[in-house]
């Protein structure tokens, strides 16, 4: 077999079958088959696509590439939750509390942030403490111990897709559906869970700008998932507004906390409660007719949150904070950014903010950056509010003032003042399971 | 200026400005710009294919990439002429000597052979002491004194190519008529002639299998030699069926020596009577009424024959071989090819009869392969031919039995023998200048 034939086959249109795919991700992660073969065969696919059969293949062999996690130490149905990534996205800092407190089990490896995205790996460092590279055996230990634990990707996990991902970032083949797909869920999939609740973010602070691009991709993601004989799902969630009013590591800890508390803002919270509903319902911990009650009940009971200072304090944190979030670090400075004009907030370009609390130091440019925890940007203004010029619109942390100039330009040019009231999209926009996508609309 | 960038702008279908292109060659020959980025671009290309602007401006950024010839020593409109490539195209050796006989100037890069095709260079070199190594005094020394010189591909002619076209060698993006027509055209433009004859080959021994195909690449060069000031024109001419009855390096020698004689195959002379009329014309040196009767008073005079001599010689080749081709390079070895039935010639694939020669020692599968100058292939049978069972098809030549019968298998796979007589085609197409394709049907 020749990868050259297999790059021609591709460019023809023609399906590539799984001895193919295999050949060529195993010859790749060896590197038998140059990063310049590959590249064009990327591009390639970029336009003639891969059938669902392809796309399960490619994941498959990406899967195997590496190590996979074998979670049977931890008993009972293990549930995943995956965010394509967004501004202000604390969700799994709540919802992993939430589904324990409720029975389910959450052994998850998560990453870090990159560009105008957050990493849960990032926010939970930011406890004093807290430690998200911990052996296999801890790492099972605390699930059955707990219920949920957190920490970051080990050693070998998916291999492939570490280096394919690396060529796809510099030769402009990152969008594209089957190749997202096959991304994210070989690594999923390697990572052991029954269940599997995907979180396809949608709008200007998401990869995939349009609902229907993110249907797409929710769907592609399902099908392989289900193909592997795993349970799963997918919401497609608002990510054209911020998540909350906190952007930045410890800030968006002191916010998961409050919605644990039973406080925190409305869309924050609606988005969690459903997610955490769907994350029971596929671990089969719920019933639907009752899910809603279940999980109100786990966060006024204060079950929720005492799982989380549970999951910081097996993971070495600092459990104090929980309580007393003043010892999570804090920024040295604050800088309030006014608004200059009257009117409504109609639209705010959501990955505009992420990057101005990434300037502050609470995001990496490059993989090798190192992050400020206290860092941020707390919005007192989002799409939909009235604004009179001379108010806060948002406040900036930082440790350095000199940060705020640039950080503030770029906030200020995210948002969009104007006269007329804009229309409001409901935060979760859709479900897609192995039957099709579902609209709420 | 990022090439990340220029990707993903050609992967959208936009158009590269002559900036945009000059930065990515210059990158990639520099070796600032990877392979792996360029191989995607490559086969971005294939799918959105390349403005006529676009395919000039990157055709002289691959001119300009290194050495271009000044040919301004040689007094007078040097003509040249290019086939795309074909099996027993010996037409170089009877052109250029007629062209010289009527007053042209040709001062001419040949390349050598791969795969199914020969190379000019092989053949001339089959010819004892002939040198096609000279240095630029002696190239131009050469033209000026007896109107005609070949020699092989100097130094650092158009270095982008090369690298361009060892990477798209290996990554399937070799079929794309930009990127086909910039590669024969830079070399073309470094190469320095005023004027210049494409003879686009089409049919089961060409590169463009369709005269459809043939024509857009005619017209994509034509366009590209006009904008960039040269005189030229393309004639698309048959290669369903190899040209004339010799298929080897010294054979086609000898069967060129036969044409220059005023005899030689019916189908080789009207193709090289055209080709060198049309040369003239664009050198200015022939009006198109009395164009046909210079090229024939050029070879019954023998002027023309003379002229070749006069070239074997002056390029330190044994030119006792012109009058006695005994003293070519020969076989030792002959094999007689028989018909396995009586019928017609339907069809030959003439690729598969390349290859037959090239299996013989007369072609190289890979670039360091040396070549047996005498060996090579005779047809006695062409397509439309009556053949009975038992009469010779084809004499194989070689120095080794042992190579006769994989050669002879090959051979006869690509003998079609039926019933019906097949419709043949006239060998001369249509001819592309720069206001477009006429075709001769």
């Amino acid at each position: 077999m020749r990868m050259i034939d297999l790059i021609e086959k591709k460019k023809r249109g023609e399906t590539l079958d799984k001895e193919e795919i295999h050949f060529m991700i195993q010859g790749f992660v060896s590197g038998e088959i140059p990063d310049y073969q590959m590249s064009a065969m990327l591009m390639a696919v970029c336009f003639q696509g891969m059938t669902p059969e392809e796309t399960s293949e490619l994941t498959w062999a990406m899967e195997y590439s590496g190590d996979v996690i074998d979670l049977s130490p931890v008993a009972g149905c293990k549930v995943d939750k995956h965010s394509t990534g967004g501004v202000g996205d604390k969700t799994t800092l709540i919802l992993a509390p939430i589904v324990a407190a409720c029975g389910g089990r959450v052994a998850k490896m998560s990453g870090r942030g990159l560009g105008h995205t957050g990493g849960t790996i990032d926010k939970l460092e930011s406890i004093p403490g807290f430690c998200t590279s911990l052996d296999r055996e801890t790492f099972f230990r605390i699930v059955n111990e707990i219920g949920l634990c957190v920490i970051g990707q080990t050693g070998n996990l998916v291999p492939a897709d570490k280096k394919l991902y690396a060529l796809r970032d510099v030769t402009a083949t990152v969008d594209c559906i089957p190749l997202i797909a096959s991304s994210i869920m070989s690594k999923k999939l390697a990572a052991g869970s029954d269940a599997i609740l995907l979180d396809v973010k949608t709008g200007s602070g998401a990869f995939m700008k349009m609902p229907k691009e993110a249907a797409a991709l929710a769907e592609a993601m399902v099908a392989i998932g289900t193909a592997a004989g795993r349970r799963v799902a997918a919401m497609i969630t608002e990510m054209d507004i911020p998540l909350g009013r906190m952007v930045g590591n410890a800030l968006e800890v002191k916010e998961a906390i409050s919605v644990l508390k039973g406080e925190g803002p409305e869309d924050l919270v609606s988005v969690c409660h459903r997610l955490a509903g769907e994350m029971l319902l596929l671990s089969g911990k719920a019933e639907p007719e009752s899910v809603e009650e279940q999980v109100t009940e786990a966060i006024d009971s204060g079950r929720a949150l005492e799982r989380f200072k549970a999951m910081v304090k097996a993971q070495g944190g600092n459990s104090e904070a929980i309580d007393h979030p003043e010892l999570l670090p804090k920024a040295s400075f604050t800088h309030i950014v006014k608004a200059k004009a009257d009117g409504y907030v109609r639209h705010m370009d959501t990955e505009g903010i992420g990057i101005a609390s990434m300037l502050l130091g609470a995001g990496r440019s490059r993989k090798e950056d190192s992050l400020d925890y206290g860092a941020g940007v707390e919005l007192c203004k989002k799409t939909g509010d009235i604004v009179h010029a001379g108010e806060p619109l948002a406040i900036l942390y930082a440790s350095q003032e000199r940060l705020f100039e640039e950080s503030e330009a770029r906030l200020l040019a995210s948002y969009e003042i104007g006269d007329e009231k804009p229309l409001l999209r409901q935060k979760i926009l859709a479900r897609t399971d192995a039957d099709g996508t579902k609209f709420f609309i």
